[in-house]
């Protein structure tokens, strides 16, 4: 059986217990002090993961020109803040509360924690979880605001900020909580196809980037972007810098990402794979890096940061689903590849006029396909087979529901900015305010 | 009794010690591995509320004009640094070196650890603190530079550069201390009147938010702020990124600072309280987020990024007296209020003619002052009574120390610039120097 | 025998197993439980550590002018991931598999990791590290990767791209694991001369200060920087919030930089020690910020921003030979000397015409001299005569080393950009896009 997303209820503990007999006392991880290193592991993690909201809030206003970089920032903030409410409302239960190879989780409201076998001492009975429970909670919720941050970035620039929020809830509360039970709630591709996907490259990335890919197509381009005769007139981000701190924001995010979803830090065995885990994650970025400024270099005669910048992430996205079983230079080539995929696909992107203003989809969407295709290659337990089925049969059902969603907000509230509003930038139309009053655009009516 | 901010000497070990007489011994956690948990967890907690430094450094960087960025780059990197020199100095020994009930803490210079009894391998003992004695040092210390931060932010554009520092000496030196002394200290207000504030919504947020109002009094307004009708004249920031970010890793340090005052995590009740903590904190913050979103949507028509940015804090701030007993859907309300509670605190500021240039007095007083005021609503060991004491002690206690030390600044060196250097910018006038000089005002120049 | 950087196979848990015998069982920290919190520091630090990389790009990208800054942020991440791979392929084992005493360690390719014995529960045996194999390999690849980002501030505004990135080959791959296998690979600097450095004041920050050095001088000025008539044009940097946020990002970073230094948490021994090193780190920094304040106060008649903030680095390289033996009160003092140093070394710089962008050479190589000669003053195992010895010979070995790659690369492709896009700035002519297309110079062309 492959890596799930939990852990079994009395693992860890029992595991430990099990070692107990065979060994010295001395030389064990009690039952309570693992709980205490699994309970460290998803918060540490998860305040890791946490912080990948800013690196996406940077990355994104760097890319996106000055003109719609406050309202960039407004979306990033309450995106994640909404994604934290809805995942207690609905998500968390809807995700968890499932039947192993179930369709779907209970629709409870309201998530609270149940630690009374933890506190009552019982660690080493099979009853008892290892780890808090709102650890795992936490941990959980900021993976679901990673998939939120990931739409924002390609839609940026045109989409309108009170209707993007509601397409925030939809996808917190029901769409990401849904796919994810299917294989973290243990449910269907999990129980049936061996599906694996160790910390998301399908379920958090590709799933951001199927919706941000709906979104792209249904929103449409920003006005000008594709000239009539074909031609692609470049939009420079206002902020290279920002760009670049975004992008180490996730990078170290990562560490977090890929390596909390060990789900347990109370043994040996967990602490040498969660090192593995983030040496490897490290690894993969820096080949991502290294091949995207080559492969740049080849193809545009130039090097580019911004591939670069998404070199990394697509390195990241692509070892986020198997970043344990691989060796190091595994972990360079798988995360190269990435590297290169992004190069290739954001001007393949731009022939069929779909507007990223990020890059999102290249290096979240393509790069999550990837990383999830090259699972079988290291671990022996993933199948092809049932890593396309998983592949599929997620993008699927984000990409219907995610259109369902766009769609009807197009019909009712509407979800583009009105055409002057969109030339005079949505922080003069949305907020009334400008992101660099002093310069710029800015500087301009001093 | 409520919550102290100190571990009592021998109190996790003891327990711990307690529990192991009833369980097998694999299950507990040892003395010493409490030990090392406990350290870890200040360490750990400690770094992330040391960041918040870079938090308000970009906060308020974002939040001033481009001509005294600089000067409150240099601000924010002198006072944390100050804090901690101070703190070493006298004022851990005047906040920690109290007897109990007691007024005033020991005026001893230069503090030094003892570890003698945990290096001695003594750990189940009763008299070993359960603890590194520097770990505590260090996470009480960032603290103290948190409560100066919220100064600089709300002074900011006029006040003097050195004048400021001096007044940084005093609050960290002594006034902190000794507000903090009565309750953390186990003085008079812990003792007499089971006053609550866990991680120090009134002791480090009002405090400094105290700190700040009587500063924006005395020092008076930015030039030109108020007309003479009664109008106020915006005077945007330079930067909303900037804003953001640091709002963003404000947050990321609260996990720290809500999470690190638990002062142990050596065993699963300790790990459940700080999970349950860290969800908390980031409920209060989302709430925070949305609730001043709407209520900037309702009171002045349109969403403004500033008070999404400021809501988050005011719903840190909120939760800050108690993050561990409300549910996650009390965290969300309690934190929502905080966001209203600064979306109508900020023009009524402007309608008193108190100009906080960042808001901190919003954010950080009224909504410490708010978060307090509801601790007995989930904590039962609190009383509305004992609350309002608290507040009203160190308000006023803050508020005559601080105008003291301000009117006396103003009275010998001077606090505020000239009017000349106000207008062409402290970063000119004071450093000599442009924080863009290549852009905006700078560029002109070029 | 002085601190070594590497944990003696068994060390730590033989100590543990010692102490086992003598005192009740529930006491002590396990044979396991130290292995998971040793690789926990490691990792914990390691990723603090890696986040300087994001503090030396925005550190590098405040002090360059606009049109150098979308060059410093590709180099910037880049040479992390270079140093990454290289360290895998080869400087790892060049490093640590040398036999004591000796002059270079293996050349082996191909890093990979051994952790059978832990996993085998194995931890009581003298045979079995007491950390995850790549634990260790992480946090030992994120120092090199800070030597090597020293370089590229020095360096910036007129190096190309390609040329710098293979000088970073070879400085990450080669020059640092040689020098490093000397000392903290127990060769012959630590056999023979009882050289001491904690946490690589001279092998890391004098490395890249060296290495940085010898650039500036085979490279030569940036044009303009310095008149026929003696006199030194300012180029000041185009972001001063930026450069401050590297510094504190920084300044965050150090406390994984000295704390897992200490190479183990798992004992209250370790975690007392690293208890200290944090709380010295942040003394020396903010000694370093204070003292050079002041000094630019007197020296230059007013406070200037980046000093304050090279007074910092300074403060904190000073201290990273030695961050444990040193009182709170005496690392102020070492860091304050260092924030003095910064303030004299860098108009020295200029005088000798030797021109460093950032101000690299006085924080990290000044300071890393007096870092490491100040060792013997608290730490009696270290001497003064050892001290010099190390000094000289690894400042010789890298200057001799890193000028031959230097001018073999200009006497082959070249290192320096051409008069035309130096003065066009290396974003438009080696990246063809630009940092800040709608601000300064970019503006200009809208």
């Amino acid at each position: 059986m492959n890596l799930s997303k939990r852990i079994l209820v009395g693992g860890p503990v029992a595991a430990a217990l099990a070692l107990g007999a065979a060994a010295p006392a001395f030389a064990q991880v009690s039952g309570e002090t693992a709980f205490v290193f699994n309970t460290l592991s998803f918060l540490m993690c998860g305040f890791l993961v946490m912080f990948m909201a800013a690196g996406f809030a940077m990355l994104e206003s760097g890319m996106v020109r000055s003109k719609n970089v406050a309202t960039i920032c407004v979306k990033n903030i309450s995106l994640y803040s909404i994604a934290g409410i809805m995942y207690y409302l609905i998500g968390y239960d809807l995700m968890y509360g499932i039947d192993a190879g179930g369709y779907i989780g209970s629709f409870s409201l309201f998530w609270s924690p149940d630690d009374t076998a933890a506190l009552a001492d019982a660690f080493p009975t099979e009853d008892a979880p290892g780890y808090a429970a709102t650890s795992d909670w936490f941990f959980q919720m900021v993976f679901v605001a990673t998939a939120a941050s990931i739409v924002s970035g390609t839609v940026a620039e045109r989409v309108k900020l009170w209707p993007f929020l509601i397409f925030v809830v939809f996808l917190t509360a029901v769409i990401y909580p849904i796919q994810g039970s299917w294989e973290w709630g243990a449910g269907w591709l999990d129980a049936e196809f061996g599906f694996s996907d160790f910390a998301g490259s399908t379920l958090v990335h590709s799933t951001g980037g199927w919706a941000a890919l709906m979104g792209a197509i249904i929103i449409g381009a920003r006005r000008g972007k594709y000239g009539a005769d074909g031609r692609v007139n470049p939009m420079p981000g206002s902020s290279m810098p920002l760009a670049t701190l975004g992008t180490f924001i996730l990078w170290l995010g990562w560490f977090g990402f890929n390596g909390g979803s060990q789900l347990a830090l109370g043994s040996a065995a967990d602490a040498v794979a969660i090192a593995d885990i983030f040496a490897n994650t490290n690894a993969a970025a820096a080949g991502g890096v290294i091949a995207a400024m080559l492969a740049s270099q080849v193809v545009f005669k130039k090097v580019d940061l911004t591939m670069a910048l998404n070199g990394a992430i697509g390195g990241l996205v692509s070892i986020t689903a198997e970043p344990l079983a691989p060796t190091l230079g595994g972990s360079i080539l798988i995360g190269g590849v990435g590297g290169v995929l992004v190069v290739l696909a954001v001007p393949l992107l731009d022939k069929l006029k779909i507007d990223d203003v990020v890059g999102a989809i290249p290096a979240h969407l393509v790069c999550g396909i990837w990383g999830t295709l090259v699972v079988p290659v290291s671990n022996s337990d993933a199948s092809f087979g049932g890593q396309i089925v998983g592949i599929i049969a997620i993008g699927l059902f984000v990409s219907i529901a995610s259109a369902i969603v766009w769609f009807a907000l197009k019909a009712t509230i509407g979800v583009r900015a009105d055409e002057e509003d969109e030339d005079m930038g949505l922080d003069r139309a949305e907020l009334g305010m400008e992101a660099y009053p002093e310069f710029g655009a800015g500087s301009q009516r001093i």
